[in-house]
């Protein structure tokens, strides 16, 4: 039974999930390398230690981190717990990664005598503290069974992808390729509305009632419409999701114009420098090339 | 007070709207170059005529007609009405044209005495029968005056967006590139997802549930699961429409790489011979690309 947990990665994401397990009575051990938020976790109950000398006490390794390279150092690093874990200790993975890296590092763990499942979440920070989370999922029944007390804490809704670890990842992808294209879409729209004259609070009222309406448009160009950037979601999040959507795809040889399209958008706007600003920022670099002011931006 | 109204293009949309105007007891006078629809619409209460003729009983005339050429021939063509209704009549236009045609047809029309409401509308052909669309209208108090009694009869949300011809059709195109690149998004992520392993229907499932959603992707998507391309809308409006959205951002200055994407997908279903089905049917641009069998396309 999964009673003692360590959470990898205190972000906003992690972070929530953390506190998310701590409210369902689960011991939950909170690592990363900045010492600020493992001490503002320790604040609220939490445990600190060091991951090696952690490993070999804890059920299960949730690892929130941002990338694959981050998954890897976790995992296999110098600091690395895996040879440290337990056997049968589950390995869970809520970093949004590359189907293939996925399964690769699933067949490492399991190698390795340890569970793994293939957990990227959906829903942001707020949800992650409500313990909402959506968890696209993959991985072996046992994996699934030790996973149970922590998928209860933290999600609302589990969808199980299969019992091979990469469905779960390739799940998220298809979503992240529709999100990164919503985004850029709502605004390619937002500014081509302005360029006719509409405001961007007509545009939002009117397209919210209408067909082009989208989770990500009645999410985000509100941030535009009151010109706040500051991130719930940061631009540089994009060119690594929509590059491992593009990497995924031109390995099965499918072409995704669309895809390409909106990373184009944000690798401009990276290029601009919004990587740290919220997503909604996209609209800058179309409001820049034409020559448009957004609200807040400026008079 | 509006009480004549003649309905040209009985279309799915435009018959919608003449039964619509019946059901709350208008005279309607319904015109169509196909014989069929003129008999079907008088076989339910309908009056028919010769539209020169008729014109000077009218006290309003509605096109829901499928383009600017048809908007143009129908009002100053051979058969053309304008010379021949009173002044003071309503021309409501609810063909998706140019903003910049929709304003320059007002001022024909009201230097000829009219009043002029440029009235696209959205919703489809079930909610037009139902008196259910929605109306994204821009003219004069007058013209809305006159409108009223058909607005009524039609709509379940108006949209005021301004007292100039063209910026009702300003919005109908922001809404058209927003609605034309997520149908081409929802075909893009369903192969996608297919070449990962993830089929149709479950691929529609998680991503209704997920931040990947869209009015589009909701509506669509369930045809590309069913193998149903039988036309709710056709494949053949998104060039047309999709080619009024870049000509107004090109006449702007502003740069569209997903409208442009978007439009080179439904292009080449076009050139595939696919102008007539449903517009999921894009999707199967990507699958004959990417060698993908969709659900009932053979074997």
């Amino acid at each position: 039974m999964t009673k003692n947990v360590a959470v990898f990665g205190l972000g906003s994401m992690g972070m929530g999930i953390a506190q998310s397990c701590l409210a369902a009575g689960l011991r939950v051990t909170g690592f990363d390398p900045n010492k600020h938020r493992t001490r503002a976790f320790a604040a609220i109950g939490g445990e600190r230690g060091t991951p090696q000398a952690s490993a070999p006490d804890i059920d299960a390794a949730v690892l929130v981190v941002l990338n694959a390279k981050q998954v890897e150092d976790v995992l296999f690093g110098a600091e690395g717990i895996v040879t440290h874990l337990r056997p049968g200790t589950l390995v869970m993975v809520c970093a949004t990664v590359a189907p293939e890296f996925a399964a690769q590092t699933a067949a490492r763990c399991i190698q390795d005598g340890l569970l793994y499942l293939d957990a990227p979440i959906s829903g942001g920070a707020v949800k992650a503290g409500q313990g909402a989370l959506s968890v696209m999922a993959a991985g072996s029944e046992a994996a699934f069974a030790a996973a149970g007390p922590i998928l209860d804490a933290t999600a609302e809704a589990v969808f199980h992808l299969g019992d091979t670890a990469g469905q779960g990842s390739a799940m998220k992808a298809a979503n992240q390729l529709l999100a990164g294209v919503h985004i850029a879409a709502m605004a390619e729209a937002l500014t081509f509305a302005m360029t006719q004259n509409i405001t961007p609070e007509t545009f939002l009222k009117v397209i919210s009632q209408s067909a082009g309406a989208s989770w990500m448009l009645e999410n985000r160009a509100p941030h535009v419409v009151a010109g706040d950037y500051s991130p719930k979601s940061q631009v540089a999040i994009w060119p690594k999701d929509l590059g491992i959507v593009l990497g995924a795809a031109q390995a099965a040889g499918l072409e995704t114009p669309l895809t390409r399209a909106a990373l184009g958008q944000f690798d401009a706007a990276v290029a601009q420098d919004l990587s740290a600003q919220d997503d909604a920022a996209v609209a800058k670099v179309y409001a820049r090339q034409a020559g448009l002011t957004l609200p807040g931006d400026g008079l």
